[in-house]
């Protein structure tokens, strides 16, 4: 249990700056491209790349936060192997604040697609990440008491997998149509809350 | 309890992170513009705009964690709906930095009104945030004792919607007299405190 | 308990950033200036004055640090006089990547000594939110159990005004002498560490 | 005991965050040097000295996260003098985002040699700051039960000595066979994965 307490408390640490870090994607406008009060205002609506880019990140870097800690809750010890695959989650969370930068700096511009194709397949290596941590509950040892949450870490193995398969097909789909990839990662997880905040809380 | 724990672990982690992430704003003067001692006491003093929004933004995020701090004293569980309310809240303060670097950038120049109405904007949606974390207090599930604090909560949902209205002065102010604005803004949180202060402490 | 266990969270996430943040300072020699591997020995070299910075906030956040740690120790609630001035000892700690960032700058040049008084004048801002912290002790509410630690308490008040007016001395002593002032800035803390370690550990 | 927890928040603190801003190292590419959808493929294959280095030091500081964590479960109790080289070992681990930057600056260029030689220094040191306090384990106070995980402690001091001497090698290996020093640098911690996994897990 305490050892289960400092894993989360680093985890923890790792969420949360990585989603604080999404902000310094957003720079402030040249103070020298700005001549008048109308320049800045449109400087700063010019910035919706960088807004919508941070605002998709944060969502997704929420969800998965919230997916960790109730995942955590039914674990009763962790393992090495544990401790390494969720450092390989950790690792692909650590890298969204830049996809995330790369998403918003060519997002608005005739480069979109290899910019949206990187982006989801950070969400497909990020699915494996979860993939191999749910794996990892099971074997070498059972993190989880015997025949309890069974269905739920199931469940949860299910959804990621389907995730994933989500993510490979927008990977794909940014090759041809970016921004239709894009919306659907941005459905993907409203819908995933959505979904979360209708089941029966707990 | 364990489980509010880890969400308080994890607010305060980004409350951490956007508080020190300000200073990353206050831009060391180039040492290529720099050709006498004098020059640097200069640029040292010509960085009051970077300390006031610093300081600003500083006490802003302070005062938020200590209510947040308060709150999280008297909720006995949580909820979905509470988790992804106190998320969006974050997020909120995790978009300061970008708004204090904004304010910085342009208090001390004539595009200043775009800078404080999109900062003071910031501060309607933060209480937006509030106010919705708030409401989840209640519904769907109920997060205090039965009966207890209510009227503690019902008095910090008025100085939120209270808060909310003067941002949406500010807000407005900011269009034709943005440093009254500001100022506003500063008296704000320096009220706060002192009132606070002064209540009766738990 | 629980309630200064927040605090002690919220106020190690913030040293401990600030304390990382540090690292930023130190630029990797741009590659358009390197043009052999000579080039790059001395670019690395070359960085000794941000190496320095670095080592010498980094020695002061940590006594910092451990003094709040000590500190916490033997509290056994808190107020909101206690809170804000907690807050803000916080901002002279998280100010002290920018104060690190512009002695680096500064230190290897013609105009080190605004660099050095401003450095120093941070030290003393920091001591005076260490002695209003302490003095929120006692005022307006008791922190520490009766009769205990007292002399304790008392102790650190008597080292922290001693160590604001060794600050108040290096800061005037920078106008003439900056690196003079420096070497007794590292001396202090390394003296400090020297002391607390061959005190009856506890 | 609880002593203990507030050093582990720290550190976790430091290590969550050193390990974070890894990321920042890796900088998207510049939209004026971009001019097809081509070159933005190039652009984001061209940083792979990047991925590396990144993939790299999170790989190391992971590690240490790790031992750190079964280090202090078999803590007791603290010193100062524990106190004091914990936070020497977290200043070298802090030390790694500027390192990491170094590298995937120069690993592809002609330059690397100086890179590499600095890169590994880092990892003696750092060894250098575990050995250290290993040694504060026993002295100047017992911070472990009597005659228990002593065999533990002394073999985690063994493989420190020889993680010092494969870096001491590595390090002026860098001179001459630069790109073998990196390999054995990443052999060295995807070995100590395994084998810790293969190790009975606790």
């Amino acid at each position: 249990m305490k050892e289960n307490a400092r894993i989360e408390a680093f985890s923890d640490g790792v969420f949360a700056i990585a989603i604080t870090l999404l902000i310094l994607e957003i720079k402030v406008p040249p103070h020298d491209s700005i001549h008048s009060i109308d320049d800045l205002w449109n400087g700063l609506i010019r910035l919706w790349p960088s807004y919508f880019a941070f605002f998709l990140s944060f969502g997704i870097i929420l969800v998965s936060w919230v997916n960790h800690h109730y995942l955590f809750n039914i674990l009763i010890k962790s393992s090495r192997h544990f401790l390494y695959a969720n450092g390989f989650l950790l690792m692909t969370i650590t890298f969204m604040p830049f996809s995330t930068a790369l998403l918003a700096e060519y997002i608005g511009t005739d480069y979109v697609k290899p910019a949206v194709a990187f982006y989801c397949f950070g969400g497909v290596v990020n699915s494996a990440g979860w993939y191999l941590l749910l794996v990892t509950i099971h074997k070498p040892v059972r993190l989880i008491s015997m025949g309890i949450n069974e269905d739920m870490v199931a469940g949860v193995k299910r959804s990621t997998l389907m995730g994933m398969f989500v993510y490979i097909g927008t990977t794909a789909l940014a090759f041809w149509f970016p921004i239709v990839a894009l919306i659907i990662n941005l459905l993907l997880w409203i819908v995933w809350i959505t979904l979360s905040i209708n089941a029966k809380s707990d």
